[in-house]
């Protein structure tokens, strides 16, 4: 069977998140050249993927797709603008670019996180759909970003950095929170978005969470065996900064089974969608095979 | 006549925004603790007091608007997290209380104002109203919320700090942004949580919309003219950091001109509704005659 071909999709995000974004000759110009710069021309667009991927199985047109899907990249933008900042992980490249606060000021920065995430709920907001379709979005969007979800996560990652070692639960818990949330509920407004029943939700959790956590190791394996320019991001960051690693705390050898034994549930869960999630199998083995 | 208590609806809040919040024993309680300290025990609560008194115009019960109200001054709090950072304004004291960063760290500081933004709108996704009614609060506050509202007019205000002199309609059009979205956004949030008509919208945006600059024009006249212990907050430092200022502008004795005719034309706006505005010109009285 052929790899579906994910370039239509890719092409369908960057313009839909081009004409979300405000034009960057619209003032206040700096903040929202920063938002442009922070969102545009790069990333693999997993999040957005996950959006379409998940729509199609239940039969939506992917225009029909653009708003959620830009939403949760513009959310996943945010979270990198700010997870970049000085007194956060204090990255310079990004999708190797410098990163916003390096090409504009950390002022703009946080203001340019800011309201990147806000967008992300006013497009939803303003979506082609129905009110409770909206809402029911808006309400997945909120928990997966905030303090229960992604942000919670990212705090539990900076009370871990350099302190007491964490458990594999621990460690689990929180990127369960940090990345998982987010691709899980891309997963989810893909279905909600196409009108999938509420009886399907088991289905696509179990395979959203199996790809959240293979996400995450990967990305663990990838610091340690990956290089700067590859990554588009600086590699080996985790253990100058003694991070909580699935390879630090498993080893690169039973991290890598772990991976595979994930790939496989996703499989097993997507199959008794058959052939209409063939594009979500296939983003959950470039989320195992990935090399940035 | 006498003036309107709001103590019980000040009451409402604090209780509102306390069962909002997460517990600060549950992890990440560090984030949790911040998101508390930002957001509890303190503030005029001016906005949601502007939510309560324009529902009660329309008829709606005080435990209806318990959410919208919540809600805006979740963004409030947010804003204030975020602007107080030291590549913002770098202050120390808010509300009397050390600023959340010195309190905590600025890590932190940056995820508690991010979640905070974050629960604002997941409370509304989750209010008890019908999902038109959710879906149009939802709209409301994402708009004025970031780049073409709140968010942006801080833009706006940093790359103005230290520039070339803004003119007096740069400064007007900064500040019904920065200050004055989000008031207008408070005031509509009570109409649409009360079911109010589309048509009673342009009254209320004339008082809105005077209220917006009537707060910025006193609280610019308060940094002149009061000190650090009355205001809760460093007092000034707009002339400190060369801020683009109403007294800087027009002088003292115009400025207070100016709010004396933004008075006339709250009551001129809210005439039309009579006895049922009464919160509503008294919370116009306040924000002129405000002493912090």
């Amino acid at each position: 069977m052929p790899e579906p071909d994910f370039g239509p999709w890719r092409a369908r995000i960057e313009s839909a998140l081009d004409r979300a974004l405000p034009a960057a000759t619209e003032p206040p110009q700096r903040l929202h050249a920063a938002m442009r710069h922070a969102t545009l021309g790069g990333g693999k667009r997993i999040r957005a993927l996950l959006v379409y991927a998940a729509g199609t199985v239940f039969g939506a047109e992917p225009a029909a797709l653009d708003a959620p899907a830009a939403a949760v990249e513009l959310i996943h933008a945010y979270s990198l603008v700010h997870d970049d900042l000085p007194a956060m992980d204090d990255d310079d490249l990004r999708r190797g670019k410098p990163t916003v606060h390096v090409a504009f000021d950390e002022a703009t920065a946080i203001l340019a996180g800011d309201a990147l995430q806000t967008l992300a709920f006013e497009i939803l907001a303003d979506a082609p759909f129905g009110d409770g379709v909206r809402v029911a979005m808006l309400r997945e969007l909120s928990i997966a970003t905030g303090a229960r979800g992604m942000c919670g996560g990212q705090a539990l990652d900076i009370d871990a950095t350099g302190g007491a070692a964490l458990s594999l639960a621990e460690l689990e818990r929180l990127h369960a929170m940090k990345t998982g949330a987010l691709l899980r509920a891309s997963v989810r407004l893909g279905a909600i978005a196409a009108g999938a029943a509420d009886a399907q939700r088991p289905t696509l959790d179990r395979y959203a969470e199996a790809l959240g956590l293979a996400f995450q190791i990967r990305d663990d394996l990838l610091d340690v065996e990956s290089d700067s320019a590859t990554l588009g991001k600086t590699a080996g960051k985790d253990a100058a900064q003694a991070k909580a690693t699935f390879p630090a705390l498993l080893g690169v050898v039973a991290s890598r089974e772990r991976l595979q034994g994930l790939a496989a549930k996703m499989s097993a869960a997507l199959a008794p969608l058959g052939e209409r999630a063939a594009a979500l199998a296939a983003l959950g083995r470039e989320v195992v095979e990935r090399r940035n």
